[in-house]
């Protein structure tokens, strides 16, 4: 059992001024506490791209059309998308997971078992894409079941490969909608707090997709009036509005912290889930770290309540886990601090405070 | 010769969301435009750390002792200090140069030739010590050029490696002060707003410095009021406040320009040298890369007035170049978005803008 003052401790005595590494020295703090000790180290890195498709896409909420969901999930099998060039900078496995894309993929593209992973898509689709839920639930009680599962048990292979920290994106046109609500009604924030341009939406495509969530949450509310309290916080929101690649994502991190895997959590999409998933657990929490602040409206309020600091602000909005990863060679940084730089009394200098 | 509207036409014609990566991409286009290409490589980075003593440190001004300077130069060659740690990370060739350190090192740490420099002391000094600015200049004119050649150099030595990516970094107990004086003096901001705690001054030590450093400005103009129109803005405070580790990194920042190689910019002291560089040649900016705000007070607002985006906000203040080095892979991997990511023809996505 390592304490939190044992490594503060160790921190405390590389040889720099105190606490002058700022976010890493925290970071590091973190890691250590994660796997119990005061040797951390990173292995087998992967990142868990879920794909799925919204039926919420069809009120025109998006700039980009639906098609582009199953267009850049086939470009991802190619190494062509902006998530497989992070990938292969920071040495991450990825999987490219269908969790329910509209779309029927060519045979050549899935994969055909667990060592067959490498540019293919996993398929594990539940449905052509959720309900649209301006109407009613995006998907049913036992469908979110079935997406977490998904989730946990891709958390698992990588687990079996020796990976101790992970990184999950997402593909789904439209699912910056549900991800507004979620962060509206977990988090009591306005909705017109939550809700941005997505990957581009104009000022007049923001007010319109502002009018059909405000619609969908006051439907949600009507429906559910009669239930509100013998329900958990979370447990309707989720089957309500989450997509199938955002429920294979909640199963995940719930599954890598079980794991107790470090998990890089990704843009506003990711800080989502994660934000559901610790309505189910927690402790979820204690295993995430945030890569990055993007630029969607809201993101940046989300992370605030959430009383999370991300290690990056560049101003990216792409998804796919790419904020995460980008953040990878930080999260390296801090590892590397804590076990390779020499203490104040080995490298004999004068310890000033 | 590649035009600006190329570079930006090749962007966004990569497949995503335009603008979706944000600070990547204004960092491909700066650096495309460095090197006049579509396919910019970054080849050999190294990093230089120069090391000096500031007089005006017996003004009890730093929370570290004088020592620490040269200590920590032994450290460096040994390979247990911030700065040896990230460029092990991310495959830096470090140079350790001695450019006015008070301590004669052991000949066993000096290099003897321009193929031993590794793991050694690179002995270039020129005095120990800058003269205490409080009294008079830091330094004469004569030793200001001498320094400046001594950070050419090394620039060219790298250079000539195949070096096309730099950073520098400094270790000088004591120099945030000329740093804080440099920036109110160059940038018009109030005194009171360049002065910060360095390595971990208390309310009282922050003060002290600041009475000091006051004094040391009111003298500098006593001494000079009969000169002011005749000089150049910069002319007169560099040679009167800057240490010599300051004077070499100037140097070093305008040949790395004359190479049209990038220059990775790191925290408080290096952007003041950064400063100090475009009085001489306005120019050096095109190639300077902000590799990180840090927690020194002023840092943020000197940034700003410089118009100065930096990648990395992770709260260090160690020196060393380690906010530069650190941002690395930021630089990678924008090099990587225009190099490996598809487009939208190629990889049949839709091109909805």
């Amino acid at each position: 059992m390592v304490t939190r003052d044992q490594i503060q401790s160790k921190i405390d005595n590389l040889n720099k001024p105190k606490g002058s590494l700022g976010r890493l020295e925290t970071l590091a703090l973190q890691i250590c506490e994660i796997q119990q000790t005061l040797t951390p180290c990173l292995s087998h890195p992967c990142h868990i791209l879920f794909g799925g498709d919204h039926g919420i896409e069809k009120e025109e909420v998006s700039f980009s059309p639906r098609e582009i969901t199953w267009q850049q999930m086939i470009n991802y099998t190619r190494g062509g998308g902006g998530v497989n060039m992070f990938c292969r900078q920071h040495g991450f496995k990825l999987r490219i997971v269908d969790v329910g894309v509209d779309h029927d993929f060519p045979e050549c593209l899935i994969s055909t078992c667990d060592s067959d992973t490498d540019n293919k898509i996993i398929n594990r689709k539940i449905a052509y894409g959720t309900n649209n839920f301006l109407y009613g639930p995006a998907m049913t009680e036992n469908e979110w079941q079935r997406a977490v599962v998904v989730g946990a048990d891709q958390v698992d292979a990588c687990h079996k490969e020796g990976c101790n920290i992970i990184s999950f994106g997402e593909m789904g046109i439209g699912n910056t909608s549900p991800s507004s609500i979620l962060m509206h009604l977990l988090l009591d924030i306005p909705l017109e707090d939550c809700v941005g341009a997505g990957s581009g939406l104009d000022s007049d495509g923001l007010r319109h997709k502002y009018e059909v969530l405000k619609q969908a949450v006051s439907n949600f509310h009507q429906r559910n009036q009669h239930l509100d309290a013998t329900f958990n916080r979370g447990e309707l929101e989720k089957v309500s509005f989450c997509g199938f690649e955002m429920a294979a994502a909640v199963g995940a991190m719930l599954r890598a912290a079980e794991h107790r895997m470090i998990i890089l959590v990704d843009g506003f999409i990711m800080t989502a889930c994660m934000l559901v998933a610790q309505t189910i657990n927690p402790t979820v929490m204690d295993f995430a770290v945030f890569g990055h602040c993007g630029d969607e409206s809201g993101h940046k309020r989300m992370l605030d309540a959430m009383n999370a600091q991300p290690l990056l602000h560049l101003g990216m909005r792409l998804g796919e886990g790419t904020g995460a990863i980008c953040a990878y060679p930080i999260v390296q940084s801090a590892v590397n601090m804590i076990n390779e730089m020499d203490n104040f009394q080995h490298a004999e200098i004068t310890k000033y405070f």
